[in-house]
């Protein structure tokens, strides 16, 4: 048996050592625990401590489910069927889809969780699951860069290698530079992107380009049940994390920005064809590159004609990507990018982060009132100074922040959007060299694209019987041809 | 290049104005507006007056958005998974439903927001978001009587004329006459089905019927997934802008209808067939029919057996429909219905406006206690009046009507239809008339229900070297082998 | 005309039965009733006592509506394409279960209501929708284990005697032992496969395993949205009866348990597979063992380390059921079990109880503060004790119970699963004699698993012309054909 085979018994073990882990570091975070509602006399010092991490509402995850479940259904439907474009590799991307991300999720929140301990503990709640999922979209995307080029043991060592880089990323930027980025562009879709092509870079082989690279009419409508449930549900991964008229504000921008995004992409895919014909990858996936693009500002005061333009310009930038980038990067540059990640969530991703850094820019009391240093929270006065307390007056739950100009705020925005791209290169690269390694085995040409590499295929047997059994009755000819 | 390829250029000049008009005149309401979360001092005369709009509720989003996901599942997943039916036009009627989707939504808005401007401005919020995916709704309904006898350029022809039309029979039937109908059956079912029987008419060509425009045994389980989401979400749809216990009953009576339209469509299907089996066109359109049947009366008190009624009657019209008078009307009348939309949204409709008027005429204090002025808004007493004053004693919020009595209502309500007939037939044969100028050139009977045409299709390539072997048979040596 | 297609005439009998008893006993529940806001003096008697009954909130129901409806999902979109694995019963799987399902609802609604009358009439509101869906659920789960070996006809008569047992089965499970099952894994998932693998003891046929049992390429992909919808939305399945941070914490561990088994499930399908091969049927059966086995004890203090351990089991267990217990069954045994409902509901469910036991004897004040009454109310202080009064300071609205122990509730759990597999069997086996009764012929051997049977395939046909002409290139004389 190959050594690409042992992906089963690896899974086994990770999964063992992962219930380990639950077992010393997971707890329900006193939302979640039944001992919290309400504390008894005899709760542990800990519990008292909690308490005041606890909303002390019973139904606090009931505002944030039908937005979690909608993310949930796009990791797993989205990404899943979008990805069984390719007419003999459909098993394997909605299947490995599933696995990979039931793996995400556990990594997820074991990652995000050593980084925050609370207690030395883990609290898990809804919020958790969340960020799981949304961490999970990262991985998704770097598979996208290299679907049907890997096996599922170097797919699993991807993940937990990548996981652990993102949330260090997503840190640096969020924490340290106070950078925002509510639809996570940049800290999920470009890191993505740019952690799968600097992969796929690593892992470039001549022969990558096969006849099973292609589509079949069947397959790519079953891709359209992808791309349409990422797009339906996109307002919530854009706006699930924020608060109040924030969210509000997400929904629309989102929305606007990829319904303009969708019909440009349709005009520009039917302009740039000798014929005018649509081209279905097109239609797939850059109809949704508007979300990404305006992840960043999603919440930020841009205006409705602000989302507009920002998904008519992702979704024309998309489509040329696709004509024009894609085939010179595989050629030149050696990467080849099975789904075009770079025109989905790359080149959208880097223009949501410039976007962000404009919008953050141009951000005032003026055009935001006192939530300026609600959704910029570095911005808000420093804890102690007279100016934060007079704030207070209207905004009782602000918390200090370092007081930066809107100008700090813009370069930090850069700043965390050229540290993703440097992390995220940087990390691909060394995960690829890690997958080269000999025990890795790769794939043989015949076996890119294909699921019967690692799946049971019955049905494609049935088939080839089926075409021998009905040749035969037709006339003896055919035996002969048969048997020459 | 022919003409009807220009479908590109038109879009993108399309969306410019669009992003233009949006520059103008699109603006957050108050209720998404970060300068209102809070109002600052230095607020605008405007920003100030609109604060009256404002609900004041930070959160006021959040509990309309999961129905309005709801809709806008149905819109993009339902409508067109439905229409992938046909065996050659999948591509289309998935695609090009998202691509006229999209176009609607952006229409819609600006077109709704024009008939309701507020200080000269168009104030977007997720009402308005969930008000342009109803309309979007009436066209694909329309679209739904052409499909696969029309251009790209012509269904965006047919978009930018309906929406306007729809949008002052609307205005006419709510305001002006006061009609009720919560779940849109008259002014979206009604309207975009006779609508697209006018234009189908206008449209009309002996060679309609061709043998692409039957289904495959995979297109079909395809169009079920259109079929089910439908099916689910309706409730969403007809209760979806409803209030208070107005949804809940809303929720209920469409959920009611549906399941027993769904069940006696299933068990009519059968009767009727020589053979008693189930024909997969009545079981994916017709078992919806009681969700449109119902919509008018959908938050009125009708108890959940008159809903029950509702659904029996509307699954038995619809299968009879589909069975006796869509062939009727294609061989006789020379309206070709390809989804049949007038046994699914066209006599459905007609049927919720006059179950509508019936139950408008029994609505009394009696029935519906205080919150019949609620429900009926034109039945409430004038302004000034002390009938008025003694109902906001227990119904604070209630606003002056014009105090008409139940058959002034029910006959407003027929009224409403009858002019939403009138409009949407009209509207439908001027729209035909002009599709049928020269420039926009019809298609080729090849040409027919057959994404080819408009679409990049490689793997129908692929299948031409198939179909290249298919055609050997026709020489001897093959029928040789068959007569064996 | 055999009597096995009188299906449509049985459905129409049975409609309008339904008819009378919905116009005899079923109107709104206050919460959904228009003269309940507010409710007016001229109330009658009933109207006055059931004002107790209602919560007074018009949007009771906005909190439950998003988890309904991803249940919603789950029955008709979750079940109905998961059974669309067969290659030429698509049409069945996805219809019947749609057929079936809303016949489910409409008898849940009436049994469920007969057995809870409140003054004689059944009271419907979301929460009675819910019931209905979680009901329709043990029905689909008994068709699974019969999926392909039935007529209409007998799925409308096992859904007509199932129903009625299933809930006296569960109130004395709930009302008489106190048990608590809040993902009804026994009630809904235990029994419904029971039932089921019964009622298929007593219809085997030894020719019950032919050629059109297996999947094809396309049909295991559409499955896969069945899959996936059911994985997704289990949570809302599990807790979506629950209250409070009780539903927060059957969100967090059946997600967690799902994932688990998820990931395990693959890796075991993986391992167990001579060339370590995953197999579709295990992906999408074995990878939502996890949400049945986590059902029972959903909303109990398991910590997650808990629930990814139940998914880590149920996913094995499961995996090994299908490749070792299925076949066991079908051979030895007599009981053929086309979905495997054995290994996705049964085991799982009976594993759930055993958990649900555990974890209850467990239970505590120590580890569940005063709302361990809440989640137990059989263990809750008798009424007018002092100790129930001192608990309401605590928590207001909490009632008397039994004040039974641990051990004794513990107890109840097994006895409520003891009983609900004595129920299922014995229900199955006494259906199962109706069954085959003569009148409902049984079929033939080449219509199990077969569409043509019950449904018009125009499609199939054309396949199998194609299928004819394929075969002819492999003989010279097309060779010649195609020079020519």
């Amino acid at each position: 048996m190959k050594f690409s085979h042992l992906h089963g018994y690896l899974a086994v073990i990770i999964q063992l050592i992962f219930f380990g882990l639950f077992c010393i570091f997971v707890r329900y975070s006193p939302d979640a625990d039944a001992r919290h509602h309400p504390l008894p006399e005899n709760a542990t010092k800990v519990e008292t401590k909690m308490a005041h991490h606890s909303s002390g509402d019973p139904w606090i995850h009931a505002r944030t489910y039908p937005m979690f479940q909608d993310v949930h259904v796009m990791i797993f439907v989205g990404f899943g069927f979008l990805m069984t474009f390719l007419k003999k590799y459909g098993f394997s991307a909605v299947g490995l889809n599933f696995m990979i991300s039931a793996l995400c999720l556990q990594w997820a929140i074991l990652i995000h969780g050593f980084f925050h301990l609370k207690y030395g503990t883990i609290f898990v709640d809804l919020n958790s699951l969340l960020g799981a999922d949304f961490t999970a979209a990262t991985v998704l995307i770097t598979f996208g860069a290299v679907l049907g080029k890997t096996t599922p043991t170097q797919l699993i060592l991807v993940t937990m290698i990548e996981i652990p880089l993102f949330t260090i990323n997503e840190i640096i930027g969020r924490q340290y530079l106070g950078a925002v980025d509510m639809g996570d562009s940049m800290f999920v879709h470009t890191f993505g992107a740019y952690f799968g092509l600097a992969l796929s870079l690593m892992l470039y082989r001549r022969d990558s380009s096969t006849e099973k690279e292609g589509s079949s009419y069947q397959s790519d409508i079953f891709a359209m049940i992808g791309t349409l449930f990422l797009w339906l549900y996109w307002p919530s991964f854009n706006a699930g994390a924020a608060v109040g008229d924030d969210q509000h504000r997400g929904i629309v921008n989102t929305y606007v920005s990829l319904i303009a995004c969708c019909f440009t992409a349709f005009a520009i895919s039917s302009i740039i064809h000798k014929d005018k014909k649509f081209d279905m990858v097109h239609i797939q996936n850059s109809t949704l590159a508007g979300g990404v693009a305006v992840g960043t500002a999603a919440d930020l005061m841009i205006q409705p004609w602000g989302a507009l333009l920002i998904g008519i310009i992702a979704g024309t930038l998309s489509v040329l990507g696709y004509v024009y980038l894609t085939p010179f990067l595989a050629s030149r540059l050696r990467i080849h990018d099975t789904c075009g990640v770079n025109n989905l969530h790359g080149m959208p991703g880097i223009l949501a982060g410039i976007i962000g850094c404009i919008v953050a820019a141009m951000a005032s009391e003026a055009n935001y009132g006192p939530s300026l240093y609600e959704i910029f929270p570095a911005r808000a006065p420093p804890h102690g100074t007279a100016q934060l307390d007079q704030l207070r007056v209207l905004l009782p739950d602000l918390e200090g922040g370092s007081g930066i100009s809107a100008t700090a705020q813009a370069i930090n925005q850069i700043l965390a959007l050229v540290i993703t791209m440097g992390v995220s290169i940087v990390g691909g690269i060394v995960t690829g060299l890690i997958l080269r390694l000999r025990p890795f085995a790769t794939l043989k040409t015949d076996e890119l694209y294909e699921d019967e590499t690692y799946w049971l295929v019955e049905a494609e047997e049935d088939e080839h019987e089926a075409h021998k059994t009905i040749s035969i009755p037709m006339n003896d000819a055919a035996d002969n041809g048969t048997s020459k």
